[in-house]
């Protein structure tokens, strides 16, 4: 937890953003499947890291290019999206067991959808699990699925303001990586505004600037990835 | 509607897509008021249109090149974000009255937000009603505003598999915007697999390729936009 820079920034599993309409038991029931996963990935030590995002921001890519670049550690991936299997099958092509959760109409993952897809993995050993959510910038921020750390991925094309417009994701994030900075020469962006439009919400999170499609910054991702595995950086508890 | 070209594409206001976790008298609730705002929009011959897409697709951009495009109809815009009032902002900036719902944890607008945000809005007559929705490709599918034209603006950067990895929201577009074309040589984006997507899920939309940044293609929006007013495109009823 960020509770040592003073941003005060709240975490989607704390009380105080249980207050919204979906209900209060929706979410207790959802917090108590997360404290078993919680518990199952500190019993096997097993950094699961929750990636969020818009649709399109690049979370897939930026798996494929882990999986590829990260062959120390043993990966697996759990993909929700509302249907299809492509992103389960992009995974596995790049390398690593996974397993895809189809929501429906569903906007997010939950814990207990989380902690059903882990049981469909294959029974093996691995340091980093990585859950892909379901693309959208709003709802998974709300569902704490037992996660030992939180990643948002977005890219200049979405815009300066997005971290203003949808706090409650920005704020919720430990990792944010600003994706596909290969296309900054053809965008009206203003790296600066952004960052200050961040600053605004989270002053805690680490930002990386990486473009999944060229590998440009990706090193320091798997450093960041390292030393949360290490405990060597925010995570929570 | 679209029952005369044979996809069988639902939408999103009917009895389908209502056994929703969010419950049924949610969605009922709801359409009562969207209901009612159509009736209204009938009354006053105003064409509303809801705006949805994903966060950074360019929504905003899209308004404000088309409200300074189109000096001959009165334009007026219901803006939704979970936070802040710049979009409003940049809609007022462009020439045209707006209000602003912030939805704090709420991921979508809802009948009643926007029936609310009509009174709010100066009393003046308007030919053109643009609701823009909270950047989401999820939940704003299954929200019914009492709307005449469903409107999903997406662009080249988010990928060619979101309209079969997000069903309901392409189903229930009656025209698909492709907005940033300008990105495309810079992008690994295969624009007839894109539309094979597209037609997987929805062979019915008008689609329509265009940059509001650079004005490319607003022609032909503008006339889907007249045609709507006239009813000569398929509305909603």
């Amino acid at each position: 937890m960020c509770d040592t820079c003073g941003c005060g920034a709240p975490h989607a599993h704390e009380p105080a953003t249980r207050a919204i309409a979906v209900g209060e038991r929706l979410l207790a029931d959802n917090d108590r499947a997360a404290a078993h996963n919680r518990a199952h990935f500190a019993a096997h030590g097993l950094l699961a890291v929750n990636v969020m995002g818009t649709p399109g921001a690049g979370k897939t890519a930026l798996l494929e290019a882990t999986i590829r670049a990260a062959g120390r550690w043993r990966v697996t991936v759990v993909e929700g999206d509302q249907a299809t299997a492509r992103d389960r099958d992009r995974i596995a092509a790049a390398g690593a067991p996974a397993v895809q959760v189809e929501t429906g109409l569903g906007c997010h993952l939950d814990a207990h959808q989380v902690h059903d897809a882990l049981h469909a993995l294959p029974a093996q050993a691995a340091d980093l699990l990585f859950v892909e959510n379901v693309g959208n910038l709003v709802c998974p921020a709300l569902f704490d699925l037992g996660e030992g750390l939180r990643v948002v991925v977005t890219s200049p094309t979405e815009g300066v303001d997005k971290p203003v417009k949808y706090p409650p994701m920005f704020r919720a994030a430990d990792v944010v990586v600003l994706n596909k900075v290969d296309l900054l020469p053809h965008l009206p962006f203003d790296l600066a505004e952004w960052r200050a439009h961040l600053a605004a919400v989270n002053r805690c999170a680490t930002v990386l600037l990486l473009s999944a499609l060229t590998g440009a910054g990706l090193p320091a991702w798997l450093t960041v990835l390292e030393r949360a595995r290490a405990g060597a950086v925010e995570v929570h508890p």
